[in-house]
């Protein structure tokens, strides 16, 4: 549905700016999620969404906490609008624990499911710490949640303190596309629509609003495109765990994998010598590990095949 | 040439992330201008890299220097990043004077042709004014370029001060693809990738990519569109003043124009009422004034009959 959409747009028309407010889709999101319009924030991609986010409502006093492994943007961002932070230590096994977030701060942001590590939380604990924390935004970074996770969507109406960020490129296979979306009070989103008026009036193009349209339409595909992934998750999972490997439990689109046996950046150098590119971090907590997005089922099974020839030679 | 070039990504590539730094198209916009890959910044249309050149370039403890008559979202920029501004006024004949741009700055920018002026500057003037200026970036906004003036291209080998910036929505027919490019010395160019890698990676997705390098290949049909303006220009300016207007010097899309006896905000409520949109500015020295878009053959002489009728009406 969303390449028959773009077609129907490949026309002179192309010479018009797009709609503004690119209403469509607002609406569409909305629609999906029982929300209504101006619940609805939108950008081009979520990394700009991101960055308005920090720039029109995580700005206070007190610092923004993030866990210390998480997304890499989150510090480049405060280091660009000159936002203080602070980083919370994930657990020793990698998990996140909102306890470590009944702080004072000015504002609180985490992905759930987390990257890279792919644990998520229980939709219980996020609302936990919405009702601890409701002086402060929270932002819960949802780009991976459609991969196993419970979406925080349904606390929108309860809670005008929480935020809750997602993209097109992962879930709904649109990264090629270039959209990312918000959704929360009212209020959060005119804050964030002023940010981006006075920044650029058109951030989606005339090809991504009807396409993001058509993408939640089209739910069946959505839906098997999910599971796909999901069941490749699985099996890779039960292959990674069979050659020795420790998984992390992971509710998104890749695992967080380490061997005992052998050096984390040995294994992603070899891999790469052989042309399979996988993820991996150089900070210390989590240098043994690499990071796997789960691909076609060729790609899969190629990286399969390879990772099990350098353990047994080494 | 672009509508093919699209056509042929609707597939499930759009799937993956667009070519990080849109290298094809840097280097078709790099040898259309005899420059090199590196002289050229891209972005999520010229709104966008505006924002990136304010923010990474503009500010300083000297104010920034534009006209009072120009593109509105100069001090909205300007405010957004906290940038101290001058407004300097234009002439009484709504001229732009580069003289009064000669006094301690921490940048100028201005459009050429300006906005919603229409008229233009000659390259010899932008090159004094660079001259005088070797210690602040002049930026010289260049949207309306292709409608009738030179371009300062050819003085960015020549002026390690001068940014030029562009867009593909005007002249090039692709407003609803937000495609805007800025060319300079490298440094410059290094100075806004920076900023615009700690905003977003990706701000073109891979159609825009693919469309821009088709869009500086197909110059028969860029030339052609900008000719058809240039006629249809000549023509309702003529027309234009046949009917009573002074239509100011336009090396633009638009004319701007007034008629001594007929109020400028009565005119645009008239032509409202008829469903004809023209531009007009709440702003006291051009409050008489109509801005006019060339548009098509028929919108320029539904345009003319509906004013005619106003005209001889009151």
């Amino acid at each position: 549905m969303v390449l028959t959409a773009m077609a129907s747009l490949l026309n002179q028309d192309l010479r018009l700016y797009p709609p503004p407010g690119a209403d469509s889709l607002k609406e569409a999101v909305a629609k999906y999620y029982n929300l209504t319009a101006d619940q609805v924030f939108l950008g081009n991609g979520s990394d700009e969404v991101l960055a308005h986010v920090f720039n029109g409502l995580l700005k206070h006093s007190e610092p923004l906490l993030f866990p210390d492994i998480s997304y890499s943007f989150y510090p480049v961002f405060c280091k660009l609008y000159d936002i203080s932070y602070e980083k919370i230590p994930l657990t020793d096994d990698l998990s996140l624990d909102l306890d470590n977030y009944k702080r004072p701060n000015g504002g609180i942001i985490f992905p759930n499911p987390n990257a890279p590590t792919g644990r998520v939380l229980p939709l219980k604990a996020v609302e936990e710490l919405l009702k601890a924390n409701q002086h402060s935004v929270v932002v819960v970074d949802e780009a991976y949640i459609d991969f196993g996770g419970e979406s925080a969507v349904t606390l929108v109406n309860h809670y005008p303190n929480l935020l809750i960020t997602q993209t097109l490129s992962k879930s709904r296979s649109l990264a090629g596309l270039r959209i990312g979306l918000a959704v929360g009070h009212a209020d959060l989103i005119e804050a964030l629509d002023r940010v981006k008026d006075s920044f650029n009036s058109y951030p989606l193009d005339s090809l991504a609003i009807v396409a993001g349209v058509a993408a939640f339409s089209d739910d069946d595909h959505f839906k098997s495109t999910c599971e796909r992934v999901i069941e490749s998750r699985v099996s890779m999972s039960r292959a990674l765990t069979k050659m020795g490997f420790k998984v992390i439990p992971s509710a998104a689109n890749f695992l967080l994998v380490k061997h005992e046996a052998h050096n984390g950046i040995a294994l992603a150098q070899g891999l790469r010598k052989q042309g399979v590119i996988i993820r991996h971090f150089h900070q210390d907590r989590i240098a043994q590990y690499l990071r796997i997005t789960i691909g076609s089922e060729q790609d899969n099974q190629r990286l399969c095949m390879v990772l099990k020839s350098l353990i047994t030679e080494q």
